[in-house]
């Protein structure tokens, strides 16, 4: 890969830019996004150009699709057409059945490498955007590349393979539910609970103030997983709440309390 | 109030007897607890003597019970004995119903006051005291009583009236199903969806790390008002679950982050 174009040069758009020539990318990378981001994102040297995405495309040996899943399955649709043979083209969607299942229909000429950064921050937008935003956090793959393999463990994250339907069964567990979990304890604080909130309801709410526009693609595009872990996690407060008055509570803490340090030792 | 028994001398009563004192409280602070919490409370300068419960008791104007709600219910069951007529006793446990059901019924002589202190920190016991550990918390009275009034304005603290009942219903929404959430979540955390877990994840399964020897006496002394709660919680989460692919999900999302900032605008 000696040049790249980012499609949506917001937070992980701009941040892979970063990322790249902090790991040593040499060549060109070019923004194609809003004309204000493509400003913002010059003046903040996160891209070296900015272009429409089918001129920017045609000059590129890599298109990296940074954009809300939408954006990604709109440019999916017509990207095959402006590439040059060969191109590698990956994604950074958040949910990767639908992104692939239309790729593998769509793209010819290009390669497609189905990807999900497992990262992010509160700020939003290329001015969140930072070279170190992928360290020693997952990156997952759906396909084998060893260019994009490289330049992941160039950046500092972990590869995980995973073929798409596994990314998002267990994405609907690791991240879909949770939001919904939130969203939904959130709903129930009305203002008499929240007199006497403590710091337990406020991490168990600070999901629940994420964007309705991003988990809106993600929720659509992954309907059947998040479903199927919905089922299992109500299942689950079900017998907690069947066992709340006996002995049996207590091996539900145990593996909620195992669960929670597994998170914390990867 | 001129002298005082902390029994239970952790974090809740060590550090409302360092609030006391940097409130301005004068009097004699009196611990009753283990030997070993004792000895470390005397190291701290946290409290002024150490002595058994009962001839503390005989001895102050003021009883604050600060022990596990167990050690709460087994205190109230003997304490009217030990104390003088008129003296304040005073609790700090989770939950109020039971513990307020049984000091009506036991205490005579003295005079008591349920009361929940919503503050906490990750570091337990008398090393992790602190004078500062109210304030601007709710702290929690079931009937009024101008003198321990008095002195939770002076530590910080913000006064919330309720009822045991109203208490209990209300912490069973923003403390008691957080916490079962967190644990049924933590639980169904594998290694595989552990692989590709954010940061959501890892604010989502905090709570699942508390302790079980605490939420048992919560849990065990609140059951019907948390039924009831995680009930709510539960046909939350199946609307969700039906409104998935709709656009009634938006609406969920909204109260949600209206909850979530009501939370975060007190």
């Amino acid at each position: 890969v000696k040049t790249v174009c980012i499609a949506g040069v917001g937070l992980i758009g701009g941040s892979f830019a970063l990322a790249l020539r902090k790991a040593g990318f040499t060549g060109r990378i070019i923004g194609a996004s809003s004309p204000q981001t493509i400003a913002k994102a010059l003046a903040l040297g996160v891209i070296d150009d900015g272009l429409p995405l089918a001129e920017a495309a045609a000059q590129v040996d890599c298109v990296y699709l940074a954009q809300p899943i939408q954006g990604i399955l709109d440019t999916i649709r017509e990207i095959d057409a402006w590439v040059r043979p060969g191109t590698l083209i990956t994604d950074a969607g958040s949910t990767k059945g639908a992104i692939v299942v239309l790729a593998n229909e769509k793209i010819r000429r290009g390669r497609f490498v189905g990807g999900h950064p497992m990262a992010g921050k509160e700020t939003r937008g290329v001015e969140g955007a930072a070279a170190d935003l992928f360290v020693d956090r997952p990156y997952v793959l759906t396909s084998p590349d060893t260019e994009i393999e490289e330049w992941i463990g160039k950046i500092g994250a972990r590869l995980v393979r995973l073929s798409a339907e596994e990314h998002d069964a267990l994405v609907a567990r690791s991240s879909h539910v949770p939001q919904l979990a939130s969203t939904a304890l959130a709903a129930l604080i009305d203002e008499h609970a929240a007199q006497v909130a403590g710091p337990g309801a406020l991490d168990m709410t600070r999901l629940a103030l994420s964007s309705y526009e991003i988990w809106r693609d993600i929720l659509a595009t992954n309907p059947e997983a998040i479903d199927k872990a919905l089922g299992a996690y109500i299942a689950k407060l079900e017998e907690i709440r069947r066992d709340l008055r006996n002995s049996a509570l207590k091996s539900h803490f145990e593996s909620g309390a195992h669960g929670a340090e597994r998170l914390r030792k990867r």
